[in-house]
């Protein structure tokens, strides 16, 4: 069996909610051995927010979907005795993840001085809201406010719709990423030169990043995009790009020459336009296809315009799409063993050497590996190897 | 000045479009040196991709956007000298990066296995549209595709909107962003075990995983989530998540109690609702909720809600966005310098030791550094000295 690459990094994560522990368990999947560091009993928030009413053991769905593969340290961290437990897991850690507001982790002692002052080469690696300057330092990082204070919510849906979030936690998600990104490569600079590092990201500079290429368009021309009044696919590109309606679904359609298209489909009210109208004339562009798509069923067109070689697809659902010979092509799902329980959830997205990486560990319970962890650390201390945690294998 | 994280690191670049350039971006932000290998003359496709007709040179403002602080190696993939020069670059690399079809680098002989071959410490990274099995191997990889088969546009806008899809090219950036994930980690292996890897990944694997949340509720209850009829934030998040129009702007509100919710805003229609109503109820909370917002300005709202300790934010564009002071204290804009041209982009968003990672390189010219880097191997043959790209210190 291969090494996963990350084999023998050990990661603490002072986490919450979704951020911080999707980090966490992306450094999982590629082989890192990730401990939470959770209050003891009720453990971090997120165990508790369910959805659908959707529950494993004491913790929801949701919590074992963002943290199986992962241990559990409890620590209250008010408590000067559980204080010098957690600091000699720092002293024998690589990384240390935390998305506590600027100011907590300095207020119980644990911030990145103090932390490098016991394991100069930690990677200590850290998530806020808005940064840790600026008049918004304190406001809560919560996903959707960061999503609807930097433009995001302008980018999508029609003009008519007013600003529309996307219904998935991406700044938490993309910042989660980001920060895998830093932290990896800071443990790549430490094997060359031995030193760790401070990583820092937030979820607004997560979003701005997103929207680089949108970004980069209004900074050198100072116009803010503007979205089709129907059909809408993306701000900076012409007609015919988006999702459409036809008599019995919907069908995408990517960029592709006009007159050609209207070709394909035979829509008489396009002939004449070709794509030096696709941008100047998007909307009307948009109209009168959306009125021709109606009039037969998605694969009528769908046959024509791939025939073609159009980029055009179908608009599936999840049902729809798990149907699919494509779907099941990927081996996305992977099945998680709980006390009885089985949890379906997807898999690491990453493959290595052509390996699909699977893990079928779920959640940890608070503090489930409490006494293992300080076990551990004592015959560190006996048999005086610094290194103990890289020698882990399993549960 | 630090050294920056993945300085020393060799990257080749045979990509297109956006999934791989922006891995290639971050790499090159890390501070690893990356060299597109592009066809002589046009060089990639993504030189002539322009959104609003902005140009630098003789490539467009997008390209630059995504190729800033790269080098370009001119070479024709069906000439045999060429390949003979990019087998050479290929021996003294660290990482290569595609994003063709499947079949095509094995067609030109530059498949994993015959890069291994000539370097087997090569980390060589692959990214696919729908992985290389499965009927929808040979479709078009393209974002709105991607979005359109992975019910992701089933997630965002409301119910009676159809499917949305997200107007930022998702399925690239995020499929960008975990290649990099999977190229760093295998970078870690290789420094501990001398060997390389094949890191592969697809935009559909990369949609998946976004939507892990979601899917895993899905899976393990077999009901597709539903979008709230009205002020849709999240399917699986209960009222009053989503976005309001007030009398003159909209604001976000994120989870809060109901109770404490209609006591702070004063709706008398809301009295009587509790949280055990937030999902049962959602889309009739919502709608009452969405009445009384329109009766008062957005400030007025906030200030009650801000005041009361409730998750509450405006809605910005960009426009609004930039002129605040949080937007400004996270200086994530730089100027990039291109012949007597400045272009204003995003900086990368990961901070290492407190240091902002800024480079004002543009985009290279096709070829521009092909000469220069036929001299470095010559030199390298001469001297005998197989990693002189590792001695790489500037344009």
């Amino acid at each position: 069996m291969m090494d996963l690459p990350l084999e023998g990094i050990t990661v603490l994560e002072f986490s919450q909610y979704l951020s911080g522990p999707s980090a966490g368990l992306r450094l999982a999947d590629l082989g890192a051995r990730v401990i939470k560091i959770e209050r003891p009993i009720h453990g971090e928030a997120g165990r508790k927010l369910s959805i659908k009413n959707l529950w494993v053991d004491e913790s929801s769905l949701l919590f074992h979907t963002i943290n199986r593969n992962k241990e559990s340290f409890a620590a209250d961290l008010k408590n000067p005795d559980d204080i010098a437990l957690v600091k000699q897991l720092i002293t024998r850690a690589d990384v240390l993840i935390h998305n506590f507001r600027p100011g907590v982790m300095k207020k119980i002692g644990l911030d990145y001085a103090a932390a490098a002052d016991i394991n100069p080469r930690l990677i200590y690696a850290e998530i806020t809201g808005y940064g840790k300057d600026g008049p918004w330092r304190e406001k809560p990082g919560q996903d959707l406010l960061l999503q609807s204070i930097t433009g995001l919510a302008f980018t999508t849906g029609n003009f008519t719709n007013g600003p529309v979030p996307f219904g998935i936690a991406i700044a938490d998600i993309l910042c989660g990423s980001q920060l895998v990104q830093g932290i990896i490569a800071a443990l790549i600079r430490r094997n060359k030169k031995g030193v760790g590092a401070l990583v820092e990201i937030s979820l607004m500079e997560s979003l701005l990043d997103f929207q680089f290429e949108l970004l980069t368009t209004y900074y050198n021309s100072r116009q803010q995009p503007k979205r089709s009044h129907t059909n809408s696919g993306h701000t900076l590109l012409g007609a015919p790009y988006g999702v459409y309606k036809t008599a019995d679904g919907y069908i995408a359609l990517a960029m592709m020459d006009i007159g050609v298209l209207a070709e394909t489909i035979e829509c008489t009210a396009l002939y004449g336009f070709t794509n030096d109208h696709a941008f100047a004339q998007r909307d009307h562009i948009k109209a009168l296809l959306a009125a021709h798509l109606l009039t037969q069923p998605a694969q009528h067109w769908l046959q024509r315009l791939q025939q073609r070689g159009l980029w055009a697809m179908e608009v599936f659902d999840w049902e729809k799409m798990m149907a699919h010979d494509s779907y099941r092509a990927l081996q996305m799902e992977q099945t998680l063993k709980a006390e009885g329980k089985q949890i379906i959830t997807t898999r690491c997205p990453i493959r290595i050497n052509g390996r699909r990486l699977f893990s079928d560990r779920p959640a940890p319970k608070v503090g489930e590996h409490t006494e293992k962890l300080i076990r551990e650390m004592n015959e560190v201390i006996v048999n005086k190897e610094p290194h103990a945690f890289r020698r882990y294998t399993g549960n």
